[in-house]
Protein backbone atom coordinates (compact mmCIF):
# COMPACT_ATOMS: atom_id res chain seq x y z
CA UNK A 1 0.00 0.00 0.00
CA UNK A 2 2.76 2.24 0.82
CA UNK A 3 3.72 2.76 -3.13
CA UNK A 4 0.51 3.55 -3.90
CA UNK A 5 0.17 6.90 -2.20
CA UNK A 6 2.26 10.16 -2.65
CA UNK A 7 2.52 11.71 0.44
CA UNK A 8 2.78 15.62 -1.00
CA UNK A 9 -1.30 15.41 -1.98
CA UNK A 10 -2.27 13.96 1.26
CA UNK A 11 -0.19 15.99 3.37
CA UNK A 12 -1.97 19.01 2.03
CA UNK A 13 -5.36 17.55 2.44
CA UNK A 14 -5.02 17.11 5.87
CA UNK A 15 -3.28 20.36 6.02
CA UNK A 16 -6.56 22.00 5.27
CA UNK A 17 -8.44 20.05 7.39
CA UNK A 18 -6.48 20.65 9.92
CA UNK A 19 -7.00 24.70 9.48
CA UNK A 20 -10.55 23.95 8.75
CA UNK A 21 -11.02 21.78 12.34
CA UNK A 22 -8.83 25.11 13.69
CA UNK A 23 -11.18 27.36 12.89
CA UNK A 24 -14.77 25.46 13.44
CA UNK A 25 -13.71 24.65 16.97
CA UNK A 26 -12.34 28.50 17.77
CA UNK A 27 -15.78 29.50 16.23
CA UNK A 28 -17.86 27.21 18.05
CA UNK A 29 -16.07 27.76 21.63
CA UNK A 30 -15.77 31.90 21.42
CA UNK A 31 -18.48 32.28 19.24
CA UNK A 32 -21.12 30.17 20.08
CA UNK A 33 -19.89 29.43 23.66
CA UNK A 34 -19.04 32.66 24.67
CA UNK A 35 -15.37 32.26 24.55
CA UNK A 36 -12.15 30.78 26.98
CA UNK A 37 -11.23 31.85 30.33
CA UNK A 38 -8.68 30.25 32.58
CA UNK A 39 -10.82 31.95 35.73
CA UNK A 40 -14.27 33.31 35.61
CA UNK A 41 -17.11 32.53 37.48
CA UNK A 42 -19.16 31.54 34.07
CA UNK A 43 -17.36 28.23 34.38
CA UNK A 44 -18.71 27.23 30.95
CA UNK A 45 -15.81 29.48 29.84
CA UNK A 46 -13.00 27.39 31.32
CA UNK A 47 -14.45 24.39 29.67
CA UNK A 48 -14.15 26.11 26.25
CA UNK A 49 -10.42 26.08 26.96
CA UNK A 50 -10.62 21.84 26.74
CA UNK A 51 -11.99 21.00 22.84
CA UNK A 52 -9.76 24.24 21.63
CA UNK A 53 -6.57 22.71 23.31
CA UNK A 54 -7.65 19.02 22.38
CA UNK A 55 -8.25 20.11 18.93
CA UNK A 56 -5.40 22.47 18.05
CA UNK A 57 -3.09 21.48 20.60
CA UNK A 58 -3.33 18.04 20.96
CA UNK A 59 -5.15 16.03 17.53
CA UNK A 60 -3.21 18.64 14.81
CA UNK A 61 0.02 19.26 16.35
CA UNK A 62 -0.16 15.30 16.78
CA UNK A 63 -1.36 14.73 13.38
CA UNK A 64 1.53 16.77 11.85
CA UNK A 65 3.95 15.70 14.30
CA UNK A 66 3.13 12.24 12.33
CA UNK A 67 3.04 13.45 9.01
CA UNK A 68 6.49 15.71 9.27
CA UNK A 69 8.45 12.26 8.64
CA UNK A 70 6.73 11.84 5.80
CA UNK A 71 5.39 14.67 3.93
CA UNK A 72 9.04 17.32 4.60
CA UNK A 73 11.83 17.59 2.33
CA UNK A 74 14.33 17.75 5.16
CA UNK A 75 17.19 15.05 5.92
CA UNK A 76 16.50 13.00 8.52
CA UNK A 77 17.91 14.55 11.77
CA UNK A 78 15.66 17.69 10.80
CA UNK A 79 12.79 15.72 10.49
CA UNK A 80 13.21 13.81 13.71
CA UNK A 81 13.96 16.61 15.63
CA UNK A 82 10.43 18.33 14.12
CA UNK A 83 8.73 14.71 14.89
CA UNK A 84 9.83 14.84 18.50
CA UNK A 85 9.12 18.53 19.47
CA UNK A 86 5.89 18.61 17.70
CA UNK A 87 5.03 15.53 19.50
CA UNK A 88 6.43 16.91 22.84
CA UNK A 89 4.07 20.17 22.47
CA UNK A 90 0.91 18.56 21.53
CA UNK A 91 1.28 16.50 24.84
CA UNK A 92 1.98 19.30 27.35
CA UNK A 93 -1.33 21.13 25.02
CA UNK A 94 -3.02 17.99 25.63
CA UNK A 95 -2.01 17.74 29.34
CA UNK A 96 -3.10 21.40 29.88
CA UNK A 97 -6.17 20.37 27.90
CA UNK A 98 -7.27 17.60 30.70
CA UNK A 99 -6.60 19.48 33.23
CA UNK A 100 -8.71 22.91 32.04
CA UNK A 101 -11.91 19.78 32.09
CA UNK A 102 -10.94 18.58 35.25
CA UNK A 103 -10.71 22.02 36.39
CA UNK A 104 -14.13 22.97 34.88
CA UNK A 105 -15.74 19.73 36.65
CA UNK A 106 -14.38 20.66 40.17
CA UNK A 107 -15.45 24.19 39.95
CA UNK A 108 -18.94 23.11 38.73
CA UNK A 109 -19.33 19.88 41.16
CA UNK A 110 -19.51 17.89 38.24
CA UNK A 111 -18.27 14.19 38.35
CA UNK A 112 -15.31 13.34 37.21
CA UNK A 113 -13.83 10.37 35.32
CA UNK A 114 -17.36 8.28 34.41
CA UNK A 115 -17.49 8.75 30.68
CA UNK A 116 -16.45 6.82 28.39
CA UNK A 117 -14.70 9.98 26.41
CA UNK A 118 -12.98 10.18 29.58
CA UNK A 119 -11.60 6.64 30.10
CA UNK A 120 -10.35 6.14 26.97
CA UNK A 121 -8.78 9.85 27.05
CA UNK A 122 -6.87 9.16 29.88
CA UNK A 123 -5.33 5.62 28.16
CA UNK A 124 -4.58 7.90 25.19
CA UNK A 125 -2.59 10.85 27.05
CA UNK A 126 -1.06 7.74 29.34
CA UNK A 127 0.30 6.09 26.46
CA UNK A 128 1.23 8.93 24.24
CA UNK A 129 3.44 9.76 26.96
CA UNK A 130 4.92 6.87 27.70
CA UNK A 131 5.63 6.58 23.38
CA UNK A 132 6.90 9.93 23.54
CA UNK A 133 9.84 9.10 26.39
CA UNK A 134 10.05 5.72 24.72
CA UNK A 135 11.19 7.92 21.20
CA UNK A 136 13.22 9.62 23.25
CA UNK A 137 15.28 7.63 24.72
CA UNK A 138 15.37 5.34 22.21
CA UNK A 139 15.97 7.65 19.00
CA UNK A 140 16.68 10.75 20.24
CA UNK A 141 18.90 10.80 23.78
CA UNK A 142 21.15 8.95 24.74
CA UNK A 143 20.19 6.72 21.83
CA UNK A 144 19.84 2.80 21.31
CA UNK A 145 21.82 0.83 19.65
CA UNK A 146 21.38 0.72 16.22
CA UNK A 147 19.60 -3.06 16.23
CA UNK A 148 17.45 -2.15 19.01
CA UNK A 149 16.22 1.21 16.64
CA UNK A 150 15.68 -1.03 14.02
CA UNK A 151 13.95 -3.56 16.07
CA UNK A 152 12.05 -0.86 17.70
CA UNK A 153 11.23 0.91 15.19
CA UNK A 154 8.32 -0.74 14.07
CA UNK A 155 6.74 -1.09 16.85
CA UNK A 156 7.17 3.00 17.43
CA UNK A 157 5.11 3.60 14.44
CA UNK A 158 2.29 0.90 15.05
CA UNK A 159 1.60 1.74 18.49
CA UNK A 160 2.16 5.89 17.51
CA UNK A 161 -0.64 4.95 14.82
CA UNK A 162 -3.14 3.36 17.07
CA UNK A 163 -2.70 6.28 19.43
CA UNK A 164 -3.38 8.52 16.91
CA UNK A 165 -6.74 6.77 15.94
CA UNK A 166 -7.88 6.31 19.60
CA UNK A 167 -6.87 9.95 20.01
CA UNK A 168 -8.95 10.85 17.21
CA UNK A 169 -11.89 8.59 18.73
CA UNK A 170 -11.61 10.22 21.99
CA UNK A 171 -12.08 13.60 20.06
CA UNK A 172 -15.24 12.06 18.32
CA UNK A 173 -16.69 11.19 21.43
CA UNK A 174 -16.32 14.53 23.43
CA UNK A 175 -17.78 15.97 20.57
CA UNK A 176 -21.04 13.76 20.75
CA UNK A 177 -20.76 13.99 24.57
CA UNK A 178 -20.85 17.61 24.70
CA UNK A 179 -23.25 18.15 22.20
CA UNK A 180 -25.64 15.66 23.85
CA UNK A 181 -25.35 17.68 27.01
CA UNK A 182 -26.21 21.05 24.83
CA UNK A 183 -29.34 19.22 23.45
CA UNK A 184 -30.56 17.69 26.75
CA UNK A 185 -30.64 21.35 27.86
CA UNK A 186 -32.52 22.41 25.09
CA UNK A 187 -30.17 23.39 22.54
CA UNK A 188 -32.01 22.86 18.79
CA UNK A 189 -31.22 19.26 17.30
CA UNK A 190 -31.05 20.56 14.04
CA UNK A 191 -29.45 24.01 14.64
CA UNK A 192 -27.09 25.87 13.43
CA UNK A 193 -24.65 24.88 16.52
CA UNK A 194 -25.35 21.30 16.77
CA UNK A 195 -24.78 21.37 12.84
CA UNK A 196 -21.45 23.15 13.36
CA UNK A 197 -20.26 20.48 16.13
CA UNK A 198 -20.79 17.25 14.30
CA UNK A 199 -19.29 19.23 11.45
CA UNK A 200 -16.35 19.99 13.54
CA UNK A 201 -16.14 16.49 14.48
CA UNK A 202 -16.47 14.90 10.80
CA UNK A 203 -13.83 17.51 10.05
CA UNK A 204 -11.50 15.99 12.91
CA UNK A 205 -12.19 12.10 11.89
CA UNK A 206 -11.02 13.13 8.16
CA UNK A 207 -7.87 14.59 9.40
CA UNK A 208 -7.19 11.34 11.40
CA UNK A 209 -7.94 9.78 8.26
CA UNK A 210 -5.89 11.31 5.84
CA UNK A 211 -2.73 11.42 8.85
CA UNK A 212 -3.32 7.79 8.64
CA UNK A 213 -2.77 7.45 4.44
CA UNK A 214 0.26 10.11 4.84
CA UNK A 215 1.94 8.09 7.42
CA UNK A 216 1.06 5.07 4.85
CA UNK A 217 2.39 6.63 1.46
CA UNK A 218 5.62 7.40 -0.33
CA UNK A 219 7.77 10.06 1.27
CA UNK A 220 9.08 13.05 0.05
CA UNK A 221 12.90 12.85 0.50
CA UNK A 222 16.41 14.67 -0.17
CA UNK A 223 18.42 11.69 -0.75
CA UNK A 224 17.05 8.02 -0.88
CA UNK A 225 18.04 7.05 2.30
CA UNK A 226 14.95 5.91 4.17
CA UNK A 227 14.96 2.51 5.63
CA UNK A 228 14.12 1.16 9.18
CA UNK A 229 17.38 0.18 9.86
CA UNK A 230 19.20 3.68 9.07
CA UNK A 231 16.85 5.88 11.82
CA UNK B 1 4.95 -3.93 10.33
CA UNK B 2 3.65 -7.00 8.60
CA UNK B 3 6.27 -9.39 9.83
CA UNK B 4 7.22 -9.03 13.11
CA UNK B 5 3.00 -9.96 13.75
CA UNK B 6 1.77 -13.29 13.17
CA UNK B 7 -1.72 -13.60 12.42
CA UNK B 8 -2.66 -16.62 14.73
CA UNK B 9 -2.16 -14.87 18.31
CA UNK B 10 -3.36 -12.12 17.48
CA UNK B 11 -6.71 -13.28 16.21
CA UNK B 12 -7.03 -15.59 19.05
CA UNK B 13 -7.38 -12.63 20.75
CA UNK B 14 -9.62 -10.83 19.09
CA UNK B 15 -11.93 -14.09 18.83
CA UNK B 16 -11.61 -14.02 22.86
CA UNK B 17 -12.38 -10.22 22.55
CA UNK B 18 -15.68 -10.39 20.07
CA UNK B 19 -17.17 -13.30 22.41
CA UNK B 20 -16.36 -10.89 25.63
CA UNK B 21 -18.22 -8.46 23.39
CA UNK B 22 -20.97 -10.21 22.05
CA UNK B 23 -21.38 -11.58 26.05
CA UNK B 24 -21.46 -7.83 27.52
CA UNK B 25 -23.87 -6.20 25.15
CA UNK B 26 -26.59 -9.07 24.96
CA UNK B 27 -26.37 -9.06 29.20
CA UNK B 28 -27.07 -4.85 28.87
CA UNK B 29 -30.01 -5.19 26.17
CA UNK B 30 -31.69 -8.20 27.73
CA UNK B 31 -30.76 -8.49 31.69
CA UNK B 32 -30.60 -4.63 31.98
CA UNK B 33 -32.72 -3.24 29.27
CA UNK B 34 -35.88 -5.82 29.35
CA UNK B 35 -34.63 -7.75 26.38
CA UNK B 36 -35.65 -7.59 22.35
CA UNK B 37 -38.79 -7.51 20.49
CA UNK B 38 -39.51 -6.18 17.16
CA UNK B 39 -42.99 -4.83 18.09
CA UNK B 40 -43.92 -3.91 21.54
CA UNK B 41 -46.02 -0.93 23.48
CA UNK B 42 -42.40 -0.63 25.33
CA UNK B 43 -40.37 0.88 22.32
CA UNK B 44 -37.34 0.20 24.41
CA UNK B 45 -37.31 -3.69 23.66
CA UNK B 46 -37.19 -2.49 19.44
CA UNK B 47 -34.29 -0.38 20.30
CA UNK B 48 -32.57 -3.31 22.06
CA UNK B 49 -32.38 -5.02 18.76
CA UNK B 50 -29.70 -2.26 17.47
CA UNK B 51 -27.07 -2.56 19.64
CA UNK B 52 -27.17 -6.35 19.20
CA UNK B 53 -27.25 -6.08 15.28
CA UNK B 54 -24.30 -3.78 15.25
CA UNK B 55 -21.90 -5.32 17.67
CA UNK B 56 -22.37 -9.23 16.91
CA UNK B 57 -23.95 -8.76 13.57
CA UNK B 58 -22.17 -5.50 12.02
CA UNK B 59 -18.95 -5.37 14.00
CA UNK B 60 -17.66 -8.73 15.36
CA UNK B 61 -18.65 -10.60 11.93
CA UNK B 62 -16.95 -7.73 9.61
CA UNK B 63 -14.00 -7.91 11.65
CA UNK B 64 -14.07 -11.95 11.63
CA UNK B 65 -14.50 -11.47 7.76
CA UNK B 66 -11.13 -9.52 7.57
CA UNK B 67 -9.35 -11.76 9.42
CA UNK B 68 -10.61 -14.62 7.90
CA UNK B 69 -8.01 -13.92 5.14
CA UNK B 70 -4.60 -13.94 7.59
CA UNK B 71 -5.87 -16.03 10.11
CA UNK B 72 -7.26 -19.34 8.47
CA UNK B 73 -5.09 -21.92 7.23
CA UNK B 74 -7.25 -22.47 4.01
CA UNK B 75 -6.87 -22.25 0.21
CA UNK B 76 -7.05 -18.93 -0.95
CA UNK B 77 -10.02 -19.52 -2.58
CA UNK B 78 -11.86 -20.60 0.62
CA UNK B 79 -10.84 -18.25 2.33
CA UNK B 80 -12.28 -15.78 -0.08
CA UNK B 81 -15.72 -17.17 -0.35
CA UNK B 82 -15.51 -17.26 3.45
CA UNK B 83 -14.33 -13.14 3.39
CA UNK B 84 -17.33 -12.25 1.24
CA UNK B 85 -19.52 -14.64 3.02
CA UNK B 86 -19.18 -12.95 6.40
CA UNK B 87 -18.98 -9.98 5.25
CA UNK B 88 -22.28 -10.18 3.01
CA UNK B 89 -23.70 -11.22 6.34
CA UNK B 90 -22.67 -8.30 8.48
CA UNK B 91 -23.86 -6.00 5.71
CA UNK B 92 -27.06 -7.51 6.14
CA UNK B 93 -27.24 -7.18 9.72
CA UNK B 94 -26.40 -4.35 10.08
CA UNK B 95 -29.01 -2.78 7.52
CA UNK B 96 -31.10 -4.50 9.95
CA UNK B 97 -29.83 -3.25 12.97
CA UNK B 98 -30.13 0.74 11.44
CA UNK B 99 -33.50 -0.34 10.29
CA UNK B 100 -34.39 -1.13 13.91
CA UNK B 101 -32.74 2.57 15.07
CA UNK B 102 -35.05 4.49 12.85
CA UNK B 103 -38.45 1.85 13.61
CA UNK B 104 -37.36 2.83 17.40
CA UNK B 105 -37.16 6.60 16.43
CA UNK B 106 -40.53 7.03 14.37
CA UNK B 107 -42.82 4.45 16.76
CA UNK B 108 -41.38 6.95 19.69
CA UNK B 109 -41.35 10.39 18.23
CA UNK B 110 -38.04 10.95 18.24
CA UNK B 111 -35.71 12.82 15.80
CA UNK B 112 -33.77 10.82 13.63
CA UNK B 113 -30.20 11.93 11.80
CA UNK B 114 -29.08 14.80 13.89
CA UNK B 115 -26.46 13.05 15.74
CA UNK B 116 -22.75 12.46 14.71
CA UNK B 117 -23.69 8.73 15.72
CA UNK B 118 -26.01 8.80 12.49
CA UNK B 119 -24.54 10.48 10.16
CA UNK B 120 -21.20 8.60 10.46
CA UNK B 121 -23.04 5.60 10.88
CA UNK B 122 -24.56 6.09 7.71
CA UNK B 123 -21.66 7.10 5.84
CA UNK B 124 -20.33 3.93 6.68
CA UNK B 125 -22.74 1.56 5.89
CA UNK B 126 -22.88 3.46 2.39
CA UNK B 127 -19.45 2.54 1.92
CA UNK B 128 -19.39 -0.64 3.85
CA UNK B 129 -22.01 -1.97 0.69
CA UNK B 130 -20.05 -0.55 -2.18
CA UNK B 131 -16.82 -1.84 -1.07
CA UNK B 132 -18.72 -5.29 -0.61
CA UNK B 133 -20.19 -4.85 -4.63
CA UNK B 134 -17.05 -3.96 -5.70
CA UNK B 135 -15.30 -6.51 -4.30
CA UNK B 136 -17.49 -8.97 -5.49
CA UNK B 137 -17.61 -7.72 -9.28
CA UNK B 138 -13.64 -7.76 -9.45
CA UNK B 139 -12.43 -10.34 -6.96
CA UNK B 140 -15.25 -13.25 -7.22
CA UNK B 141 -17.67 -12.82 -10.17
CA UNK B 142 -17.35 -11.80 -13.01
CA UNK B 143 -13.91 -10.93 -11.56
CA UNK B 144 -11.43 -8.06 -13.11
CA UNK B 145 -8.38 -8.93 -15.55
CA UNK B 146 -5.29 -10.05 -13.36
CA UNK B 147 -3.48 -7.05 -13.93
CA UNK B 148 -7.35 -4.63 -12.67
CA UNK B 149 -7.28 -6.89 -9.48
CA UNK B 150 -3.60 -6.13 -8.39
CA UNK B 151 -4.36 -2.84 -9.05
CA UNK B 152 -7.61 -2.84 -7.03
CA UNK B 153 -6.06 -4.92 -3.82
CA UNK B 154 -4.24 -2.82 -1.97
CA UNK B 155 -7.26 -0.16 -1.89
CA UNK B 156 -9.76 -2.76 -1.45
CA UNK B 157 -7.62 -3.56 1.75
CA UNK B 158 -6.88 0.20 2.57
CA UNK B 159 -10.69 1.27 2.11
CA UNK B 160 -11.33 -1.62 4.01
CA UNK B 161 -9.38 -1.44 7.17
CA UNK B 162 -10.73 2.42 7.21
CA UNK B 163 -14.56 1.89 7.10
CA UNK B 164 -13.91 -0.83 9.57
CA UNK B 165 -12.05 1.66 11.91
CA UNK B 166 -14.98 4.22 11.17
CA UNK B 167 -17.74 1.31 12.10
CA UNK B 168 -16.39 0.92 15.68
CA UNK B 169 -15.58 4.84 15.90
CA UNK B 170 -19.48 4.39 15.17
CA UNK B 171 -19.87 1.72 17.99
CA UNK B 172 -18.36 4.21 20.40
CA UNK B 173 -20.27 6.58 19.45
CA UNK B 174 -23.68 5.08 19.79
CA UNK B 175 -22.56 3.33 23.48
CA UNK B 176 -21.78 7.06 24.87
CA UNK B 177 -24.72 8.46 23.07
CA UNK B 178 -27.40 5.82 24.58
CA UNK B 179 -25.73 5.95 28.37
CA UNK B 180 -25.60 9.58 28.26
CA UNK B 181 -29.17 9.40 27.62
CA UNK B 182 -29.69 7.25 30.02
CA UNK B 183 -27.98 8.83 32.92
CA UNK B 184 -29.69 12.36 31.80
CA UNK B 185 -32.42 9.95 32.91
CA UNK B 186 -31.35 9.36 35.75
CA UNK B 187 -28.93 5.98 35.75
CA UNK B 188 -25.99 6.46 38.36
CA UNK B 189 -23.26 7.68 36.32
CA UNK B 190 -20.62 5.54 38.59
CA UNK B 191 -23.47 2.28 38.81
CA UNK B 192 -22.62 -1.22 37.63
CA UNK B 193 -25.01 -1.03 34.37
CA UNK B 194 -23.11 2.51 33.21
CA UNK B 195 -19.37 0.01 33.74
CA UNK B 196 -20.77 -2.25 31.92
CA UNK B 197 -22.10 -0.59 28.68
CA UNK B 198 -18.16 1.18 28.75
CA UNK B 199 -16.45 -1.53 29.13
CA UNK B 200 -18.67 -3.35 26.18
CA UNK B 201 -17.21 -0.36 24.07
CA UNK B 202 -13.58 -0.86 25.52
CA UNK B 203 -14.12 -4.25 24.75
CA UNK B 204 -15.62 -3.15 21.07
CA UNK B 205 -12.39 -1.03 20.57
CA UNK B 206 -9.92 -3.17 21.59
CA UNK B 207 -11.62 -6.41 19.09
CA UNK B 208 -11.46 -3.47 16.44
CA UNK B 209 -7.25 -2.47 17.56
CA UNK B 210 -6.76 -6.48 17.39
CA UNK B 211 -8.30 -6.94 14.40
CA UNK B 212 -6.20 -4.24 12.33
CA UNK B 213 -3.31 -6.37 14.19
CA UNK B 214 -4.42 -9.35 12.55
CA UNK B 215 -4.55 -7.69 9.09
CA UNK B 216 -1.63 -6.29 9.32
CA UNK B 217 -0.18 -9.56 10.49
CA UNK B 218 2.22 -12.65 8.90
CA UNK B 219 -0.71 -14.66 7.47
CA UNK B 220 -1.31 -18.45 8.26
CA UNK B 221 -0.46 -19.82 4.20
CA UNK B 222 -1.06 -23.67 3.19
CA UNK B 223 1.00 -22.99 0.75
CA UNK B 224 3.78 -20.13 0.31
CA UNK B 225 1.78 -18.55 -2.62
CA UNK B 226 0.73 -15.21 -1.40
CA UNK B 227 1.37 -11.93 -3.38
CA UNK B 228 -1.19 -8.91 -4.62
CA UNK B 229 -1.22 -10.29 -8.31
CA UNK B 230 -1.79 -13.78 -7.88
CA UNK B 231 -5.63 -12.78 -5.77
Amino acid sequence: MATTLKALPVSIIAHVLAVAGAVLVLVWCIHFRGGLAWEATNKSLIFNIHPVLMLIGFIILGGEAIMSYRGLPFKKETKKLIHLVLHGTALILGIIGIYTAFKFHNESNIANLYSLHSWIGLGVIIVYALQWIYGFVVFFYPGGAPWFRGESLPWHVLVGIIVFILAVLTAALGFLEKLTFLENSGLAKYGSEAFLVNFTAIVTVLFGVFVILAAMSRPIQVEDEYSYSSI
